[in-house]
């Protein structure tokens, strides 16, 4: 199984160190590789990990061990946990991303200059990826796939409980670099539980890491928030809001409501403050937080809200900025769409909110007032997804405004460069 | 004049942190500005900076006065110092980004999914940008009006050998806000001179700071480098290299040469490292480098260049990691384009390269292997620049690959959301 690393804090940054530089190294070949060697890689990984399932089986049941072990929550091993389908669509998940348009060498703009230069923005890889993620093992075969579409190298940094699963599943990734003849350190794994590698990788191994993305809980977001010295695709927490204007169709309302919080309660896209107008609270209150409610869910409401649906528990201050990531949803009154863009605005992680309206005038305000990464008129928060988005695969949902905002799926994985062809200008 | 901010370092905290509240709470605003207010307060920036010539002036005589009496360069003080050519120039910048369009709530890209969900990109504003610049107190003008044209909230940190010039030109862009009824804090001058405020800018202001472009020298790249703890609009040297093929057009290639190095030699644009094909050491090199030489470049030649060209100094490795902005070039043979490309990801600062060719698969290779923000073919280095790619004014050339890169309008001052419009979807 996987040797892993062991070692002194020291070790583990020259290892680190020495990651790096594979990396770097990996990036020039990367950067000129021809879609077609790409995409073979991609076909000869979704088979590999096909044909090794009993393999990722025997390294996933050690991990499931170590996690029953080590009293991990029963959420964290459903995440944790690997079964023939779950690889099935590892390895399909492989194939769509092999399947989509290769971006690099993309012309995503192009103009003539009065002086007769022709000016083209081309897309390019980025160049060296970190991803630091948490107990799922199929991260692994995501990030490295989309990261590797892109042109980019990539080191993943996996959560221990993990790694044994991760590192079979890299096994496979490194299986299809080598039959397509791409660099084999094109994606690296980080084979060390040593905390002290995510400080390293923060770091940004000596210049040679060019974004981070991290995807998990609060406190690596704190984490990378507070030590990273590269650039970073902030995935904060999805404190999504749903609200719905005195102008909604309340069957509409009722059906949206219940599937933004209920359809899944533990992805970023699901709501977790639901905003009633107050102008409705007698026609359409009862009829959603019934709905909620007959669906399993748990009500923390204001005062107002009490006032009309006891059945509810009251709300706290804290409510308003909590992912319950649960069966929970927090309802409070609002005055208008105002009151909803003034809410929002206050205590939103800026990454998905919905409005059930059919006054146009009022979408067009909560389109235009809230700055948050998605925005949905009569539609449910869960769409918040690369997929649904038609992204094909994506590697998170980023909620800062630099660079990547949304969906981050291949394209936000590339940078650009300017094509200038003249025919001998000089500049005057 | 400018009532400077006078304390100690706890006040500069204060002040600083004061600062990017203020800026902050002009955040939304700004964001729903419309175009026509925005135009407005443009329109009449640009008529104050006229209105107010002999004050801008007068505070421009005290900067350099003081910088004659600290014995300033005199590349330093040439930037430094205004007259009304300098000053109309100024206004005229500004009331051409008035004249652009604004790029806020432009849709980027739209599309629509087979579940009849429309999906639109739209640019918004990135928040509070700082700025961070040295000697040129027109920057005060260009970073201010191209910031506001963006829906962005800025603050701008001048060089303390300007700081006078820089505050009398802000009052002018307060007066325009104030005449638009926008946020007077739309735009905020930092008023001291201490330091420590670039420190606390680097720090992020809490928060109150979205991204930092820095615009100044090494030292100040070194900084921000170490100290950044917010996104960087990374401003690198400029070392650009000018590439002369075997199949290069003799005549044209003297020209661009010359053009490219000699033009202007103080801007980030400029050749920095001639490179030329050896198969035509004997036909190209000699003809280009006597052009070189009678235009006034120094001519600081590798051993084989030297052999062909002996009025010339040997090149040391320095030179090929030597940003001149001057009349020097460093001057070596390579083997073709493979040998180019080569010399150029070694030792490039990846802002611009040229190649002077005739051959279509030479130019191939030299735009697709080189990872530099502009690439250029028969055409001189020094159309590196925001105008001369129609952008209209630009606020640096970013040589970061996250976010902008190569010039930065207003375009790249944006960030983006999505707008997804739908009649009742919920998601499967």
């Amino acid at each position: 199984m996987l040797k892993l690393h062991e070692g002194s804090a020291a070790d583990t940054g020259q290892l680190m160190a020495a990651i790096g530089r594979k990396a770097r190294a990996a990036v020039r070949p990367l950067a000129i590789a021809s879609t077609a060697a790409k995409n073979a890689a991609l076909s000869a990984m979704a088979d590999a990990i096909l044909r090794n399932e009993k393999e990722i089986l025997e390294a996933n049941a050690i991990d499931v061990a170590n996690g029953e072990e080590a009293g991990l929550s029963p959420s964290f091993m459903d995440r944790l946990k690997l079964n023939p389908a779950r690889i099935g669509a590892m390895s399909d998940g492989i194939r769509e991303i092999a399947a989509l348009k290769d971006p690099v060498g993309d012309v995503i703009a192009e103009w003539d200059r009065p002086n007769g230069l022709n000016i083209e923005r081309v897309r390019t890889p980025l160049g060296v990826i970190g991803v630091i993620y948490e107990s799922r093992p199929n991260v692994t075969a995501d990030a490295g796939a989309l990261c590797l579409k892109a042109g980019n190298a990539v080191v993943l940094r996996g959560g221990s409980d993990s790694i044994n699963s991760s590192a079979a599943i890299h096994a496979c990734l490194v299986e299809g670099l080598k039959a397509a003849g791409l660099p084999e350190d094109a994606i690296q794994l980080v084979p060390t539980t040593d905390r002290a590698a995510v400080g390293e990788m923060l770091k940004g191994l000596s210049g040679n890491l060019d974004v981070i993305i991290p995807r998990g809980g609060r406190s690596l977001v704190e984490r990378v928030q507070t030590e990273a010295r590269v650039p970073v695709f902030a995935h904060l927490e999805g404190i999504c809001h749903l609200y719905i204007d005195k102008s909604a169709d309340l069957a509409m309302a009722v059906k949206i409501a219940v599937n933004a919080k209920m359809r899944r309660t533990g992805i970023c896209g699901a709501a977790e403050t639901l905003l009633i107008d107050r102008a409705v609270a007698s026609t359409h209150l009862v009829p959603v937080l019934e709905a909620l409610r007959d669906a399993g869910c748990e009500l923390h409401a204001d005062a107002d809200v009490l006032k009309a649906f006891s059945d509810a528990t009251p709300a706290t201050d804290a409510d308003w900025v909590t992912e319950y990531l649960d069966a929970i949803i927090a309802v409070k009154l609002v005055d208008g769409v105002g009151g909803a863009i003034e809410h929002i605005e206050t205590f939103s992680s800026h990454h998905t909110e919905a409005i059930v309206a059919e006054d146009a005038a009022a979408v067009e305000r909560f389109f235009n007032e809230i700055d948050s990464a998605i925005l949905l008129h009569n539609a449910s928060t869960q769409f918040a997804d690369g997929g649904e988005f038609g992204m094909g695969a994506e590697i998170g949902i980023a909620t800062g405004k630099m660079h990547a905002r949304g969906p981050v799926g291949v394209e936000q994985l590339t940078s650009f460069k300017y094509r200038v062809r003249g025919n001998g200008q000089v500049r005057p």
